[in-house]
């Protein structure tokens, strides 16, 4: 059995999101603590996360309240740290294969997704005028990483919480016009990526991860749409 | 027993050698094929890694020269992907501890030497104006996640396997003064690195990792010297 776990968190945050996923999947029971990220506690850097960041776990120690976190828990941060740790806490929810070339398959998979996907969804809806084809490109590349069929490396796997909170915030994006690209692109580039058949293994992969209740129970569109919404209002002023 | 294990790699390349410290460790069985990066064969890329990067591995599949990769072995690429597949194929090795939070501290680990590290090595060495500061800050941020004695996280793991190439390809830029900064100020910089007590546990840990066999027996100096001249002279010229 696991020692007790907190999860530092924002619902608006994809890196967060990836964890949410991960201990749902893993049916871990786990305290959590939404951080403000417009105003932070001021004990969050200094107690929880240097870096100041979400997401991050405190670990064992005594029975706290989140928002005084005792110095005797360990604290971990990196989504991607974070995942395999809760991997590697609960080894019977089978979060990673054991097979060693489907694991390396998972981490390839996730590192693509980082240095692949993630840049061109900012790219594309953070930045002004951004590529809808290397949003397309990143989404093809990540697409031919499928098998034919399930998920990332089969089985549903770490990789597939690395992924899916990007996918679920670029679709609320575009499905909203947020973005840095001309007005009205949004919806027609979320037709494309959900009619089109050069995308059609993604297609059904979208249905499959976004079907699961890891994903039902931790995904807040109305949350992220009026995030998305502010953040790209100050875009748009500065 | 892991399947056969073709390793493509290049002397010069700190990727590639985090790969061939963890073989090292684990005293694996493997073939190795040196790619030369300034002229690499046609079939690389093709038939090995789409990315036509080292380091890669091909896995399994029948018994072929490494210059004939069969289609039948798996290929993996990726550093840190295959850093923890080979932790993943020698268990008995303990290149990775099996306690999950030593885990995610390694994990933690090699995250930072790619984040923070490796981008103050490249900027201080391979581009003009580098910041002598930066570089500091970088490696005391790294020390400071060093326990009192031992590696990373405390026995050699997969984690010192991420930073030990860059330290070492490091020294050798400074020693022989290659390097954006100002003519001399690679020895002075090394002579800090070296001798004053602000890194005394860096000093330490450099002393212990540079003694393991896997290093004394991967690290080739004089062929870094030429290649870091080389490419420093590329700069220059540019
Ligand atoms: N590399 C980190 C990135 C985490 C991150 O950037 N989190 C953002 C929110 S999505 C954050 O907390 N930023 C600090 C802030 O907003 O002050 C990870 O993978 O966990
Ligand atoms: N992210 C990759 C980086 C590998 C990489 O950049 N390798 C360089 C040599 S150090 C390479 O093969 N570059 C391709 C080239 O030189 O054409 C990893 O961690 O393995």
């Amino acid at each position: 059995m696991p020692d007790s776990i907190t999860l530092y968190t924002a619902k608006i945050c994809p890196y967060a999101h990836r964890v949410e996923l991960a201990l749902a999947e893993a049916k871990a029971d786990f305290k959590r603590f939404d951080v403000d990220l417009k105003n932070k506690p001021e004990w969050y850097a200094p107690k929880v996360n240097p870096a100041s960041k979400v997401p991050a776990i405190a670990y064992g120690g005594p029975d706290v309240p989140p928002d005084q976190p005792s110095p005797e828990s360990i604290k971990i941060a990196e989504s991607l740290v974070l995942i395999e740790f809760v991997a590697d806490l609960f080894p019977s929810a089978n979060l990673l294969p054991t097979d060693p070339v489907l694991r390396a398959k998972a981490r390839f998979f996730y590192d693509a997704v980082g240095n692949k996907f993630n840049s061109a969804y900012f790219n594309y809806v953070l930045k002004p005028g951004g590529s809808q084809e290397a949003l397309f490109k990143a989404t093809e590349d990540l697409q031919a990483l499928l098998p034919p069929t399930g998920f990332a490396v089969g089985e549903w796997s770490i990789a597939d919480a690395a992924w899916t909170p990007f996918i679920a915030r670029l679709f609320v994006a575009l499905e909203n016009d947020l973005g840095g690209y001309t007005v009205g692109e949004g919806p027609k580039s979320l037709q494309v990526l959900l009619n089109d058949t050069r995308f059609a293994r993604f297609q059904q992969y979208w249905k499959d991860v976004s079907a699961r209740t890891s994903f039902t129970s931790t995904f807040d569109k109305q949350l992220i749409k009026e995030g998305l919404s502010k953040r790209f209002a100050d875009i748009q002023r500065a």
